[in-house]
């Protein structure tokens, strides 16, 4: 049960929710092996100036930033999550994304009991 | 000292925002013995679309999703958490609202080193 | 790579988004040591009855809360923690805002494998 929040710019949100959508998708079912009918992302578009960050640090060239939170169960490993970045690379630039403009913070619950969603 | 998000969509804000707020709290205050005063809620209504989510995974029924976010003191039992989850389905229920059409994530930091609240 | 996220009313974003992302920026910098250049921010401008809160918990006078959520790689003592709260404070009261009006919420992760920053 990954919960994916997106936050970004108005301008990206209507040109490409839907392929960032698909790319963070892609990579949570290609490497993390997660069910493909466990989908749950929340889009927030924002104004210029809400989103402020650094556009070189790491030596990266940021232009338009996509931060991604995602809320993950605790139960992958270091190796996993290497799979993970590598394959949202992949799914970003295949979309025409520069993965150069993404953020990722990546926060892990307990397990089950942290959890839930219509059911338990 | 929870900190709550809600992300929901505009329709459910305008109709429910009260009714889920109440549900929220009164479970947390029934089973976590949280505080009646400790009380921060942040929502965030959507445009359609801005929600993202399979209506059917784990053989639940979604229509309208709220998604919930809370950022809790790691100091609840798995036992205790599961009478939260308990408390707010039947809160939800009292209130009208579906608890199909509820997602939470619980996350954890931990303690009091973790927040600041205007004092410490 | 802490990444920080504020909600608060629209009239303080419109009044005051410069100083409180100052603030929270120069205390990460001072307190924790964190480069300059490390520098991720988003800002939620919210209505009125969005951000929901008591506003006397812990004998606190809060009158427009300011909700800050961090999430930051698991590596500060809590004795570092309480130099960033004293830093915040300090930085905030320069820039004429109550800290009393300032929650935050300081969530953490495992370490780089649990970041992107377009770049591993």
């Amino acid at each position: 049960m990954p919960l994916v929040k997106v936050s970004l710019s108005k301008k990206r949100y209507a040109e490409q929710a839907d392929d960032i959508s698909a790319a963070l998708h892609a990579a949570q079912v290609d490497a993390l092996d997660v069910p493909v009918d466990d989908f749950f992302q929340v889009f927030t578009p924002h104004d210029e100036g809400q989103i402020r960050f650094s556009p070189t640090y790491l030596g990266v060239d940021r232009q338009d930033l996509v931060v991604v939170e995602m809320t993950v169960t605790r139960m992958f490993s270091v190796e996993t999550k290497g799979h993970f970045w590598d394959s949202l690379v992949k799914h970003l630039e295949q979309k025409g994304i520069r993965p150069s403009d993404v953020l990722v913070a990546w926060t892990e619950n307990n397990g089950a009991e942290d959890w839930y969603a219509g059911t338990r």
